[in-house]
């Protein structure tokens, strides 16, 4: 039986594993993976976040003195990014001083993650530019009697969102769908957002492949950007706070670039068995 | 920042945070339970096993030389006794030489149960006593078109079983619904149970207070005494194989006393950050 050391952390309760790998010498299969990330028979967590020194990585072509994040999902495929994952994964390397702030560039499938450590422990990543469409797509979901408008928004990864009037009604234990339903070949992440105040709306998210989720940093960015397009603003940077069922980031929107600000923790460490 | 020693493992994908105590010096709040259990931001588990020396429990009034299983729901409330739990409690003794085979006394609320280690590596737990009812309350369940008959069955806590042609279309992540209402005024745990071959069922369950779960030990025991009942079984001891989502246990049936015997895992240890 092989033991590997992990440490359990989460950014507005989307929940990673981080495996140490500084060397690079371990090898995941994904069904290593799935079975840490299973939350009966395993730790339990929405990903696996291996960290490795960007000089063992492959097919990484930038610079070879940064850690990088090997991210995979609970299912044991590999993915780009995660917003919420790269804060949780920062707070990791300042903890164990393989990082000083208050910028750390971290290397990711996505390319480079510059991410600020702030003064009130908050991480603050770049999320690149986001494409808004303005071609709405009709959702259907349970717990609403019609169909709504969901606007499209690329931040790298697809999303829809809808604005809805009591996201308490909504029935996300059944996936919604979507029309025309080849819009989105591979997919996309649904989310539904009600306004709550001024640049301040509060957000429910149906993930591809995950379901509900109590949190996803990318359709944060999403939300936002999809809420200042249908509210006409004209004149950036503006910031937009997100309260999800998690906790709450903040989205900082400018002309080209996004900024997704939010809490991380890392709430337990030791070894796991793998079979 | 108080930093606790934890262990992570499961009975059938019933899962436990165990938490060794042994003087019973913690004192775990409902809070911190909640917290230790919580998926997402905490380590996440069906429940907590403290494990403290008998001599330190004051409500115990048996031998003041064995191991008391303190059991906690993921709510943080207090319950008597859970046969997957017990297991991993047992488990968790032999691997730390707190305790040596054959036979392992374990304090619970509900008295000792003698847990037998068995050369294959599982364990048998007595259940006690297994009182079935033969008159019947009318479920309703999603997936299901009308309602149907189920059983009540008492395993020292309530259930009540219901034979079903097809696990795969109940839909439990609503809660089932019971007529007459006032039957379980404190609410019930339903097995829906298909039968397999000659005394082999595949069941599904809906624990009150916690929804689905991949497998409940009392639950079992309740539905391999109502299957023989049905089947007319006047002849004891009988032994039925039971196949839970998270994997399969043995239910022994005597006159008056019930043998649950199934595997126990654990899977990881460390420390857990109390808040």
């Amino acid at each position: 039986m092989q033991q590997i050391e992990f440490i359990k952390g989460h950014g507005t309760e989307n929940d990673f594993v981080i495996v140490p790998d500084l060397d690079g010498e371990l090898d995941l299969t994904p069904a290593e993976v799935a079975a840490i990330c299973d939350r009966r028979a395993g730790i339990g967590a929405d990903g696996v976040l291996r960290v490795v020194a960007s000089q063992h990585v492959p097919d990484w072509d930038g610079p070879d003195d940064l850690w990088f994040m090997d991210y995979h999902n609970a299912d044991g495929s590999v993915s780009e990014m995660c917003g919420n994952g790269v804060r949780v994964f920062a707070h990791f390397l300042i903890e164990r001083g393989l990082a000083t702030g208050p910028v750390i560039d971290i290397a990711t499938r996505d390319g480079l993650k510059p991410t600020e450590v702030l003064a009130d422990g908050r991480y603050r990543v770049n999320m690149g530019p986001i494409e808004v469409d303005d071609d709405p797509v009709a959702v259907q979901v349970g717990g609403l009697g019609s169909e709504i408008s969901a606007f499209p928004a690329d931040v790298g990864n697809p999303h829809a969102v809808a604005f809805v009037d009591d996201l308490d009604v909504l029935e996300l234990f059944h996936a919604p769908t979507w029309a025309p339903a080849d819009r989105f070949p591979a997919g996309v992440n649904i989310e539904f957002i009600k306004p709550v105040g001024p640049r301040h709306i509060a957000m429910r998210v149906f993930e591809r492949g995950s379901g509900e989720t109590r949190s996803c940093g990318t359709g944060t960015c999403a939300a936002a950007a999809v809420a200042a397009r249908r509210a006409g603003e004209s004149t950036f940077p503006i910031s937009y706070r997100v309260d999800v069922p998690g906790g709450t980031v903040e989205v900082e929107l400018q002309e080209r670039q996004s900024y997704l600000t939010g809490p991380a923790e890392i709430v337990a460490e030791g070894t796991f068995r793998l079979a």
